[in-house]
Order: C-alpha cells, then structure tokens, then sequence
C-alpha cells in the first residue's frame, strides 16, 4: 500500500430503532453503507454485535480490503466516556457502563472510538455540514428528545466530566412539565416531538378539533411521525400550528439562552422534527430567539438547518475516527 | 531598571457606584488602592477622568515610580469590545459606544485594556481566589442583578462577537416577571437582590408580616441592602426565608442548566447578594442545583463561593493587564 494512499474509516450510527455503518473517506463521501435493525433492549451484546456486522457488512460493500479500514467510530446515546470507551448510561438502550470501546476493538481488530451521538452530530455538521468553517457553533436536534453538541475554537468542547452539551436539558420553565430526565421544564420536555405530542394529545382529550384525528385514530397519536405533524402543520390545522409555534417558541427561548450564554456564530437546528417542517421552523425559532437576545448578542448570528440530515451522527462518528487516529 | 523587576500594573473596577483604583503585582498582591463616587450619568468624560485620578492617586500611593506601572487593566459594565477597548452599552451609566482604551491611552500614556466585570470578577477568582488550578469555571455573580464568567481550558470565554457569559440573561421560567433587558424570565428577574425585593415588596403590599418593616420603612425597601436582608433571613424572619430560598432554587435552576450544558469543574458563587448570605445561600443553590442535574454531570463538581470580595473585579482587571502586555 501507497505512504500517500487514502485512509478510510468505518462509521457507526447507533440509535433506538436501527444501526447505520458506512465506510467513509476524509473527504465525507460515504463510500458505502449497511443498515440493520437495532436490537434494543435484547442485551449489550446483541447490540454489540449487530454493530459489528454492519460495519463487516458495509466494508465487503465498499469492495476494499478490510485492512485499508483504519478505525471505527461510533456515534452512540447516553452520557459516556470517549477515552475510556464506555457507554455510562443509555435508557433507551437499557444500557449501564457498556465497554464498547474494548470490546469492538477485540471483535473488530481495529481501533475503535465512542462519541456521543448528538456530539458526533454537531460535529458532522460543523465539519461536512451547514457549520464549515465556523469557529463557534452549536448544533440542536430536535427530535422524539432534544440532543445538542457544542463546537468551540473549532472543536467538540467536553467539559470536566466529558458530559457536556445536554442542550435539552436547560431548564427553560421551572416546575414546568416532567421530563424524561427526572426533572422539570427542560427545554425536551417543552419543544421535542413528545413534547408536541403530549399537548395535542391533552388538547383532543379537551375536545380540541384537528384534522390529525382524521389522518389516524387518536390512539396512536403518541407514536405520530414528525411527517404527519408537518403535513397538518402545513395544512393550516389550528390546532396543529398552535402547538407547534409554542415548542419553537420554547426552542427559541433556549437558543437564546444560548446566545446571551456562548455567544456563538452559529447555531444549526437539526433532527426529526426540524427536518420535516423545514424552514418554517427554524423561522419561529430564530424569531424567537432574536426576541430575547441582546441586539449586540444577535450581531451577525446565524440560525441554520442542518444539512446533513440521517448522515450527521454518521459522518461525526467518521471524524472522530479520523481524529482520534491523528 | 534591572531586567528581572517586578513588573505592576494598575487594575480598576469601575462601579454603578464607586471606582475603585489599585496597583497590582503580578501575584495578586494589592501594593496600593484609591476610592472615589462614580460620577454616573454625568457624560463619560467626568467617569473617565474619575478613572484616570484615581489610578494616578493609586500609583502615587505605591510609592512606585509611575513608570514602573506597564499597563491599566479595567473592569466595567456592559457588552463591551475587548480589543477595541470600547463599551457598547452601559446603561448603568448612560453608555453607548464609548472608546474607553483610546481615551485613557492618551490621558495616561499607558497601555489600557479593557474586560466586562463579571469576566473580569470570574478571571479574578480564577487566577487568585476559589478557582485556582481549575480548567473549567462558571463564576457567578448575585447582587443588584446577576452577572457571569466562564472560564474554558483555564481561560475567559468570549465567543463570537465577544460579548458572552450573560448567565444573569439565560431564561428559566418563559414568561416570567419581566428583566431589567426588557425580557421576560430571565435568572436575573428571578434570583438577583431586584427580583427578591420586588418579591418581598408585593408580599407587604398583600399584607404579609416580616420583620423588615420594623427594621426599614417600607417606602425605603427598594433600597435594601443585602446586610440587612440576611440579618433577617438569619433571624428566621418567615417571608424572607421563603422569598430567599426561592430565589436560591431559581438560582439552582439556572446552575443545573449551566451543568447540564457546560459541565464545568467548578461554579463560584459571588457578589453582595451572596457575600451577605454567606454559605447558608451557596448550599441553597447547591442542593437544588443537584435536584435538576444528572448524576454523571453533578460527579466531582464543586458549587463554592467566591472568595476575593469586592476584590474580584480589581484582581481580575490587573490579570487582563498582565495577560495583555505579554
């Protein structure tokens, strides 16, 4: 093999539903890609494994030999250490100190690196994404939770315990409504897709009219995808809007948090929710937002959709790998 | 003059109230200080000459010969242009856009550098009080209002458009009371010595029976000083206990949001609100911080509070001036 031949990496989007592997150049180009169904909850190691067999898989895709392959990276929920490789706790995983690191690099025979998804998300975004070239962004995923990651100089910034960047978790509403968290009024608990869903669900029980009741029963309202609820957004459904002006208001409520706070250039507003009702909602943000942010604070800020889309954690994690091989 | 003296820099906080002048050595040793009223709201020229004097009267006080004093770090309110050494706006002052670095330049042919005074209260604290030999540091700063600085990897943060760390403006409650910012539920509306005595004036006008009106008239309330509110939450007083310690959760909620997002090793508690309280008002925000925090972010992090005073902008600004000249 060439000194000056292309390096690659394998790339590993875990999430609750399914397990994205792709084989990625410096450049971003995903290369080629395998998808399975996570096995959630079924134990550590069938997810573990399922993990590995994507990443074989989406190698034997990409016609390369597997030793061109340099790392793995992995995007992955739940706080968690990226030097120790340890997952320390993922719910929705069923997940408690998971050495992932160690046991995919005895699997694997590669080296293997863990990021945090939302993390690897901002990150993915910051480097192939809306935020190229920006020293100081943050990238907010609005989806069934809310998952944030920070880049600052230029980089994911960690923190002290390496569990920094739990945007949704800003308490925006004092003794507002529960969190999955535990806690009270987190920014998740006011702007995510449950959020949206639980204050439909309690305006229909009220007797609120929304076509939303005739586009499916209203007993599988909590499980209604973040494109049914753009559709009915889209539609002008009173109720439907109403709801959905309020989350991004709450979101803009935080971002200007954020604002006042970090100061940064630029913030990129991702994930379900985000995605299907497009720019309309990252409007009511951002307006929002300049709403209760100093003018000076403001100056030359800007808030973006992510560009990405499903590939943000994915092409995060290929450069955490890419990173971490220096 | 040999190559190796010490080098001494002049520091000044510039208050709503007073200004205060020091030389300063490089280990924090304060060599000389002078004092004067801050002419508010009486044109920048008569607040800038009043800095200039008392730095003079300051260095003459050192004994120092003038010419040993290499630099004049400053500390002052309001969004604020570091290296153009201009505020942006003061309103405490009547500031808007005013060259404070080019102004003193000229008038003390010494080079003059220029820091928020929260930043300017956090660096202090940093370098010579509760935060020493820390990485991350949020320093927070409960008086009139409510005023911050972050410190990241040992150093201030400023973002952007150099105007962050306004944790005083992150939003807790969404349409709570109205701020000083003329937005609404922003921490300082909610925990600063304002918010709690326009708490405690709307419960005397309601009827309630505190000791404070034996101690004060209630027309003069508004006034109050923090000294006198803590001798009446020591002394059990029911409304300013009950009003105190919601101010100190609204406080925790702010710093749980600060955890989540920063993850920072260490938060000090500063400023006359908290100095007058002392720790009974820290392990107030500490506990109800740790309520609203996860367990993995909470893990080995300290809530302490401040430790330099009325010292912390002074010592800060003198840090700006060395860190400065190089």
């Amino acid at each position: 093999m060439a000194q000056n031949a292309t390096r690659y990496v394998a790339a590993v989007d875990l999430g609750g539903t399914k397990t994205l592997a792709a084989v990625v150049a410096p450049d971003g180009h995903v290369i080629a890609r395998h998808k399975a169904r996570t096995p959630a909850r079924q134990g550590e190691e069938r997810a573990l494994e399922t993990i590995a067999v994507c990443v074989e898989r989406a190698i034997e895709a990409s016609g390369l030999p597997a030793r061109r392959i340099e790392a793995v990276g992995i995007g992955l929920p739940g706080p968690l250490d990226p030097d120790a490789g340890i997952v320390k706790i993922a719910p929705n995983l069923g997940w408690v100190n998971v050495p992932v690191k160690e046991t995919l690099e005895a699997r694997l025979r590669k080296p293997v690196f863990i990021e945090n998804d939302a993390n690897a998300g901002a990150l993915g975004e910051h480097r192939f994404g809306a935020g190229v070239g920006v020293s100081e962004m943050l990238g907010i995923f609005v989806g069934t939770g809310i998952g944030g990651g920070i880049i600052l100089d230029g980089r994911l910034y960690h923190g002290f315990g390496k569990v920094a960047g739990e945007i949704g978790h800003m308490i925006v509403q004092v003794k507002g409504p529960k969190c999955g968290c535990g806690n009270r009024g987190c920014l998740e608990a006011l702007a995510s897709r449950l959020a949206i869903v639980r204050d439909l669900t309690e305006a229909i029980a009220e007797g609120r009219k929304t076509i939303l009741t005739k586009m499916m029963s209203a007993k599988k309202l909590h499980a209604i995808r973040s494109s049914l609820l753009a559709e009915a957004f889209h539609k002008g459904d009173k109720l439907t809007v109403k709801v959905i002006k309020r989350a991004a208001n709450f979101c803009g409520a935080g971002v200007a948090s954020l604002l006042n706070l970090l100061n940064p250039e630029m913030v990129v507003l991702g994930g379900g929710v985000v995605e299907a009702l497009g720019e309309d909602f990252v409007d009511l943000v951002a307006r929002a937002a300049r709403k209760c942010t100093f003018e000076v604070t403001f100056e030359g800020v800007r808030i973006v959709p992510a560009k990405l889309k499903d590939d943000a954690v994915l092409l995060g994690a290929a450069c955490v790998a890419f990173d971490r091989l220096g």
